[in-house]
């Protein structure tokens, strides 16, 4: 059979589906599971070690216990390594074609649970809900800073995912420019709009719901898709039905909708796949206040989700050249198996 | 000491070197070196396998052997597995927001060596010069089928680096439309050329060659520097120092110093990050008579070049959900062990 390629009208890139290579889930079962870091060994994320982090920013707690002290539940520390750090709206400057501009931005890790092997998929729904919520209130803390024009939020799960220690674990980083990536989205929905008055999101949802055929999973406020041009094998994108540019305004009810959707589809995920290595970002509208002045109706544009990427394959110098990716799992097989 | 983000003006996108989390040429070597495959396995790439492999559609052998024999030092045959498979132009089909074509196009695989374990760096000179040369008849020849947009060649050497065959290879694909990140190379360009009337590429080279920090190796033809904006430790990239659109009109001599350069630069790399897994993509302009109705002065505004990537850290859900890169070794730090 030959393959298919295509289009993702979000990004705008091409991937190819290649049935020809097609494969099942067994085909991704590691050899041999992943190690952990020496599991009698230290971990500065593990209660009673919270001395060995930077001082707390966040946590929601017991009463009566205080700041890095044991009690807590969900807990928010800078990162010992930051890949930016706190300070003044830098310049750009230019020597010839070479621009650059000083590494200001904010990097936290969240510490989604005490205990060191208790994954999103074991957590209690409430306990999954708080670790959402928590990344709420740091965007809102965040976003007051207001030099940072986006705020991204993502866990790597599994060293293979970009994981240094195993603890379960987010990120948040805010940027002092959009990324690119965003930029993309903003971009290819601002040019639907123009043409449909329509959210390209709203739009691609409905139709994901009306084909049936990629649907995975749907509850009162949430779809989980194989998206129609997957790159990676068991990719999923979780939608909220409701159209919001911002995660940091999603109601109570809508986080523990989002935790009751998220821990469905990772424990079939975990299960058929052998507890994968996975990657989570989260993508919301940028920064209000500074995104408004490029796009005044940036709230009709960008509707918030999650991009859910297990690290089954690898990239190689034909996607680095190309900005395609090859495919072996078309997103209506990898649905099937992922639906329950 | 606090991070930098610098901006790569070619693709667009961001960088964070990372200097608080530097790291030395050691901190990459991997903890055992990579398994080949069954060392006393089969492979179909050695010779004496040539019935196990499609037929070949070129090589260059000794006088007397006939095609699919012995005989050969570089053979070029179709992909057992291939990602796009050649046939009549395909016709974009939509379904609402499902935009898709059939996956036509090539896709070759060039066996570099009858030699198993004869990598680039082993290779006598004209050896490799004489790779590079099968690489431009086989675009030479894709080219005359006219359906192709672009043809790209990369080689991926290792597992991490997604070769799932260990004997020395290239693959050639060659895809129905542009892709993405060739348009974005292409756009870059262009909006330079208007303001400046120079090639981006032919500047960023003078640039680099007066700034001589990020500068490795300067032969008769080629400089291989690390780019400014590097995303990967120890990234590579091999620019002619000849404006030319168009890697398939290099000349023999600049084929031979082509060769020359990659192998010195390539043993040196491989001696002090213990013989890394990489890619090595060509980028050179899409196919003239295609994209010159797009850009009419194409020409003037591509510069073909080759970027090389070890493998050596991960991608992860920041990188996903941005497009940004976090590069722990500065370029500047990278070119000053990877000189001579």
């Amino acid at each position: 059979m030959i393959s298919q390629l295509r289009k993702d009208q979000i990004s705008g890139r091409w991937v190819i589906i290649a049935s020809e290579r097609s494969k099942r889930p067994d085909d991704f079962r590691p050899a041999q599971p992943e190690k952990k870091d020496n599991p009698a060994g230290f971990c500065p994320f593990c209660q009673g070690n919270e001395t060995k982090t930077p001082p707390e920013v966040f946590s929601l707690r017991k009463k009566g216990s205080g700041p890095d002290e044991p009690g807590w539940w969900v807990r928010v520390v800078p990162n010992k390594f930051p890949a930016l750090t706190r300070g003044q709206l830098p310049q750009r400057t230019s020597q010839g074609l070479f621009e650059s501009m000083e590494g200001v931005g904010v990097h936290e890790v969240i510490i989604e649970t005490p205990e060191h092997d208790q994954e999103w998929s074991d957590l209690p729904q409430a306990r999954l809900r708080d670790v959402l919520w928590t990344y709420q209130q740091r965007i809102r803390s965040i976003e007051t800073e207001s030099q940072y024009q986006y705020i991204q939020v993502f866990k790597n799960k599994g060293t293979e995912a970009g994981a240094s220690l195993s603890h379960p674990h987010s990120q948040i980083v805010a940027t002092p420019i959009i990324p690119k990536r965003v930029k993309e989205e903003i971009w290819s929905s601002d040019r639907f709009f123009r043409k449909s008055k329509e959210c390209l999101f709203c739009q691609t949802l409905k139709e994901e719901i009306e084909a049936k055929e990629r649907l995975i999973r749907v509850n009162s406020h949430f779809a989980v898709t194989a998206p129609f041009a997957s790159r990676f094998p068991f990719e999923m994108r979780v939608h909220p039905l409701r159209h919001s540019p911002f995660f940091s305004k999603a109601s109570d009810a809508e986080l523990l909708s989002l935790a009751e959707n998220l821990q469905a589809v990772l424990t079939k995920f975990k299960n058929i796949l052998s507890d994968p290595p996975f990657n989570v970002i989260l993508h919301q509208g940028p920064h209000p206040g500074l995104a408004r002045k490029t796009w005044p109706n940036v709230e009709s544009l960008f509707h918030w989700h999650l991009e859910i990427i297990p690290v089954l394959t690898r990239l190689a110098g034909f996607e680095w050249g190309t900005g395609f990716y090859i495919n072996p799992v078309p997103p209506e097989l990898a649905a099937s198996y992922l639906r329950e």
